[in-house]
């Protein structure tokens, strides 16, 4: 099972070859995660304030297959890759809504950061458990 | 007296029309005061954490008479066009290095926001005092 | 009647005060436009292409009131403030959804922009018209 | 021999957790990109517009060592990592310049892309030669 969101590309995320900036899929990406935690009843605040962990990145990467352009509308897909007790990995793909042409795939790994000691941290269970089951 | 830093467009910052997007300038601005407040010795870090206060715009304008392109390098200038004891007003203009073509101009009002009850405060006295000299 | 579109703050538009950075309500305002244009079946890519025109910002103005934060939902308005040949200006309201609170309002002023001459021209007469249908 | 370029946080860069976003170090190492194609007496810009290619990042890769935060300095540094007809690889790392500690570090893949066919095509000779003089 995959989590799916589709979003518009915006003017200000293209550049001057009239294309979408390779930076601003990994902003897609996580436009994505935060749709998913919402989903499921989280947000990186929350995250914050009552677990007082953060979530950040650890790795990124993108291999990038075809240019998204602007107007198209492109449909970011989540797959869990990995989890363990402190990480995450998402498994990304992002293909154009029109036509299903695959633009770009990758990962992100994510890990728990304890805002006290700035040092990882086991990620809530609970997120663990909900992400898993989303994803499963 | 007025505040002049140069930067490059880098490409990240142009658009599908292969222009610098609009919103960018208000971003080259911001760089500006923030050379001018490490110039002063201050910053904005410095302001949160010392003197307990943020310096929030209020107020953003600018008018567009030409477009930045890629490689063009900017030549940012800052004056004082206004100052009292919770606001300061920078009015900024953007020429093409090269030529010197007007590129934009416009302002931003800044208050002081006292971290704590994020309220209007007086500017530290020290921050005006240095910026007004450093403008005057 | 005004042109409303809903948005979620996301973790990158926020600064280290954890709240919006300024320069993005810029960008949320252009994302209601291209979303207005996109209800009327214009997109700024036809308006390129086969218009041979584009619509660049020759002014922008913002006011703001109280801070966004990451997790919020935006409501935007547009309202038509200045219809003329060449010119449109929306005039925005950027609210939180949740409970309403204004968080900042300003305009754009845009121009036709003839991509040939990079001139001042007519925007074209079906756009005005559909626009100000949508927004009168 | 790597190319190196230092370049300051700014506060745009910086999100909710008071470090930079993680999407901003792919943005710093195409600043770094641009800095050495500059210095050997290449643009972005003449590359589409003498040579028509361009040239896109067809993998993008880094991992996340420790934090930047605003007002930290950066020090970029670029090595090659692959040469070929038509990629090169840039290795890099970041480093913050006052302590020197490696924030993070990663690749950038890029390809010559004929702007006719947006095909894969050679880069030009000229510019693999000096980037590999300037790099090796």
């Amino acid at each position: 099972m995959v989590f799916t969101v589709d979003m518009p590309v915006r003017w200000v995320d293209t550049d001057a070859l009239r294309v979408v900036h390779y930076s601003n899929y990994f902003r897609y990406v996580e436009a994505a995660e935060e749709e998913l935690y919402r989903s499921l009843g989280f947000t990186f605040k929350e995250l914050n304030e009552k677990y007082k962990i953060a979530v950040p990145r650890v790795e990124a990467f993108c291999r990038y297959e075809a240019p998204a352009r602007y107007e198209n509308v492109l449909t970011v897909t989540l797959q869990l890759g990995e989890k363990a007790e402190k990480i995450l990995r998402y498994d990304f793909e992002i293909h154009r809504k029109s036509d299903g042409e695959l633009l770009c795939s990758g990962y992100l790994k994510i890990i728990g950061l304890d805002l006290g000691t700035w040092k990882a941290t086991a990620l809530p269970a609970d997120l663990i458990a909900k992400v898993a089951s989303a994803l499963k």
